[in-house]
């Protein structure tokens, strides 16, 4: 592509480094911007400037935070005694959505990957385990992908936890509401025959 | 969605109004920055920030541009008796990466749409049928869009320059290269036919 203008370069430039973006929808988004008022540019800049500068990582659970102690863990209304570990922040916003869950996170920052070089001190595991011994913690809710490397995870943290009286269990894999059985992949079909459960049971947790 | 900092929360809702990013893609987008250093996010916002504030547009042709003339207008290699009257920006960076026009541009900024409100003092024109008669332009290559504005607007410009003595040509329409007969639409071969070209010049404008 040739522009005949060098800030425009630049921004389009800048546009495409972003996940996804191509050259040609970097230039859309620029000439959307340069149709902007520029009071409605500068506060997108400045929205994204002051994110990255004061966006902090919450002390308890390293989820993002505006403040030092997020605002999921410095919620009283929230059960203190229920820990939902995920990989990442997106997770929390995922499980946040549902509505369905009032205890609190602990993000770990990725999964166990020896290939990609992501040992247990790449990720936030040992917090984990010192957070359930200090903190009267009585379940762990494991959300981890459903991979080799998930489970090795879940395994992980569960060997480091035999000695503490914790009861660590796992989200339902299963067919997906809407799902259709003759499209579910074989391992999650016998997974969820096996863990079939009783229809009154199904009714209520539904 | 439910975020745990209002930090992410703002840089998610300025991104989403971006044309075509929804709120998943925005998150991807601003978690994405948040793995970045802070430099590089620098960077990127100080790009957009000051192609908002600093670019302007040419004096001669209503393209972008660092400065009052624009660098296609100031080239002295162009041939400055040919002009491209196009509808956007984005129409001159679409020509200019084919490498094979080397006359000036004109950017009207739209075509006439008179039920959107967009009538000849909207656009450009005026400014154009007076560079037509100061600047001893011979050639006006209209590369508008083919449809009914377009071509109303093509009518409107050769009937204000119906007295200049100035050669008006239109982009030639057709099958496109690689196109397969079978799927192109009626009026589009019914031309391609009624405008066919000999052999020799077919090899020789290739």
């Amino acid at each position: 592509m040739i522009f005949s203008s060098k800030l425009i370069e630049d921004a389009v430039q800048e546009f495409s480094k972003l996940p996804g973006i191509g050259k040609k929808t970097a230039l859309r988004m620029v000439l959307h911007l340069l149709k902007q008022q520029p009071h409605e540019v500068t506060h997108f800049t400045e929205a994204l400037a002051r994110m990255r500068q004061e966006v902090r990582f919450c002390n308890e659970c390293h989820n993002v935070s505006d403040s030092e102690i997020c605002t999921l863990c410095a919620n009283p209304g929230r059960n203190r005694a229920q820990v939902c570990v995920v990989e990442n922040i997106r997770d929390v916003i995922a499980i946040e959505s549902t509505q369905q869950y009032n205890g609190l996170y602990h993000v770990l920052g990725g999964i166990l990957s020896p290939l990609d070089g992501i040992g247990p001190e790449q990720l936030e595991i040992a917090s984990l385990v010192q957070r359930v011994k200090d903190k009267q913690i009585s379940e762990l809710i494991m959300a981890l992908s459903p991979t080799i490397e998930g489970d090795t995870t879940v395994y992980y943290i569960s060997r480091q936890l035999k000695e503490t009286p914790v009861e660590i269990t796992t989200i339902a894999r299963g067919i997906a509401f809407g799902g259709e059985l003759e499209y579910a992949d074989e391992m999650t079909l016998a997974r969820s025959i096996a863990k079939r459960l009783p229809i009154e049971n199904y009714v209520n947790t539904k």
